[in-house]
């Protein structure tokens, strides 16, 4: 399994990425999820992908090959806008389970899914998950965190922290926090952790970092996180001996 | 969807369940997910259910009605251990599914599962998870609580507070603060929450409560949680400028 995060605010986006890819609990492997596409100036765009490996590879790399092509169903460098980026994503994903599925399908599923999010000059940062459909939806003030994979165990502390009003440095914390509540409890979503910040309209992705486990900043909020959360439930007070008295 | 939660410690045992079921969004109505039978002084057995409604008042409805039959198939009172008891209600799952299975799978899953837990004169408190296969866990020191349903959003917070050695109110607590997180994250989880606290010993269920949204003690849990938790995110360190600085 995978978990990866995608969060749009009006000072830019952040995102984040385990990298453990597992056939089995015996094939446990660290991957690459992101993928940054850039031409300075103009355009960044990154690309999170979940799912069947294979798939989620053999779409980004073909992407990546076509870029400068100028062939408008390929190439991301002639996306317009972002909805346009998130459609040449799609469709791509879509022709790849075409070509792939049926022969993938004895051994497991080729399904994957994306995040795609970045700026294009002209427009304000966007992010878009693409479902396994190759269809998709796009952030907005009304749901700023868009989550694939292993979504769950992550999602309740977003729910409650994370708002388009949360300064970008608050939402990186939220999404570690995210991150540490699913690798605690689900041994599919593993360390590193790739974290991506863009400050909207700095067309640069300089911004990126891998997080080891033994990342100071890394151990610190789990930490510290760790004991405040103990603190706070132990001073709940207790329920009533007797619900109804 | 539902969420139900049993808890093995050794004080006793201590369930929960949501009362949501739904066909669909505007199909939303309240149910009883819990159903005790006790015989006073003998054996307490409390089983939650989840998955599919139909299947699971099939089960537990004819078991209710084999009670005190005699029949060593079905008849509870009959079973000399909770282990006798689990194997009793997964093997009526599986007749129902053989029953009925092929009949809803046109229009949907008649898959359910079970937690079955409760205590026998001459043995310890013991808590089962029954699968849709109709095969079965126990729980024990190594794994103290069971969750069937819509177990993820749930999960962090027992895995980081919830051990055997956690007093029985203080399991009650987090118990509920669990279901404070899936009932925020997922709408197909919903109030109100029916608790039961057993007392090792006691056989006899006489702690068991319907929880409303606005009981007063689960409205001062789920306030004093979310202000706790604010403060401990807001008082974390925000992450460096430079992730290698």
């Amino acid at each position: 399994m995978t978990y990866c995060l995608g969060i749009l605010l009006p000072g830019g986006l952040v995102f984040a990425a385990d990298s453990r890819s597992n056939a089995g609990v015996d094939q446990i492997t660290r991957v690459h999820k992101v993928t940054l596409f850039d031409k300075p100036d103009e355009r960044v765009i990154a690309i999170l992908g979940a799912g069947n490996l294979a798939t989620t590879q053999a779409v980004v790399t073909s992407l990546r090959e076509a870029l400068g092509s100028g062939d408008l169903r390929y190439d991301l460098y002639t996306a317009r806008t972002m909805f346009e980026a998130a459609n040449i994503l799609g469709g791509r994903l879509r022709e790849v389970i075409d070509h792939d599925g049926r022969y993938v399908q004895p051994y497991g599923d080729a399904a994957a899914s994306f995040l795609i999010g970045g700026q294009i000059a002209g427009e304000n940062p966007r992010l878009f998950e693409i479902y396994s459909a190759g269809n998709f939806i796009e952030a907005s003030d009304r749901k700023c965190f868009l989550q694939i994979g292993e979504t769950k165990y992550g999602k309740p502390i977003l729910d409650r922290g994370l708002t388009m009003q949360v300064p970008i440095d608050q939402a990186t914390k939220l999404a570690l926090l995210s991150f540490d509540a699913t690798i605690r409890s689900n041994l599919s979503v593993g360390m590193p952790i790739d974290i991506l910040r863009y400050e909207a309209n700095s067309f640069a992705f300089n911004d990126y970092a891998t997080l080891e486990e033994d990342h100071p900043y890394w151990c610190q909020l789990r930490d510290l996180y760790a004991d405040g959360l103990r603190r706070v439930i132990l001073d709940l007070p207790l329920p009533p001996r007797n619900w109804n008295g």
